[in-house]
């Protein structure tokens, strides 16, 4: 039981919020990374490698464009630039967390489906668990899991842990996120 | 992120094996549980709280002793406190474990159908994580999730880890467990 084997290596797929503002991450992948730090990582800072996944979807990043008039090649360029830019931004809140809390981490984004991308990117990097956050609708009702986080506990190749989001952080739209 | 903070309280269903012999944990909890001990507690043995949930099903347990002849109250009496032993020395395996590794523990068994005792029990213990271990198929087939643990990540009220047991781990028959 010695910390002295490899850090154990977390994934966690994380992703903006569907609320209008600057791009911040949503609040179930907000919740879920500070469940993760405070009931896992806790004090044993060393023990935990995060990986953070970014899984940008074309058209949805482009769904905000609709009001949008492309005139040129250059249009569509700078759009793509803006959304490359928004995943950043996103990944940069994580990122200087664990800078903050002295946690090793590592941090990317993929174009695609989230579910079908996460799957494949768990394969590809073989963490030891993979974390994903979910909805959750309001406190008389049953609680519901996204397809996603359903999909990767189906078929994800490691442990899943799935995290829902509590009734009282839910938005006014529980669809929102 | 000081360890001051109370222990994560981490819930573990834990059944018995379906192969025969001595009353044994099923492959896939014993894997669950070596996994969570290695990848999540680590050293930081001070730092989580372990709960052991074996839930009786009365009518499976009854299922071995279709060859038995009951001609008395007392038959069946006795067959009941079979199944208590049993489910007692399925908890005294991991029991002794924690004790081992100087991780506190409690253990308990209900009686009932699993997945509505599981989460009846995570309502009423309300711990800060559920572990459940469920089977897999074959390495080229699609993993597959049990009921129980598919019941438990949509329905339990605290985040949930499902840990598949490797294709490498699996009986003959793998519907065995």
């Amino acid at each position: 039981m010695a910390d002295s084997s490899a850090p154990t290596r977390v994934m966690m797929a994380v992703n903006e919020s569907s609320l209008k503002g600057y791009p911040h991450p949503s609040i179930s992948c907000r919740s879920a990374f500070d469940w993760m730090l405070s009931k896992l990582v806790r004090s044993n800072t060393d023990g935990f490698h995060l990986l953070f996944l970014h899984v940008q979807v074309p058209d949805e990043d482009g769904f905000d464009d609709m009001d949008s008039i492309y005139a040129s090649p250059t249009d569509f360029q700078s759009m793509k630039q803006r959304d490359r830019i928004r995943g950043i931004h996103l990944l940069e809140y994580f990122v200087n967390e664990c800078h903050r809390l002295g946690i090793k981490c590592e941090a990317w984004t993929k174009q695609g489906d989230p579910k079908e991308v996460i799957c494949h990117e768990v394969k590809r990097v073989q963490p030891d668990l993979l974390v994903v956050g979910s909805r959750g609708l309001g406190p008389f009702q049953r609680v519901f899991v996204g397809t996603v986080s359903e999909f990767c506990v189906k078929h994800a190749e490691c442990p899943v842990i799935t995290i829902k989001r509590k009734a009282n952080e839910a938005p006014q739209d529980p669809i929102d996120d």
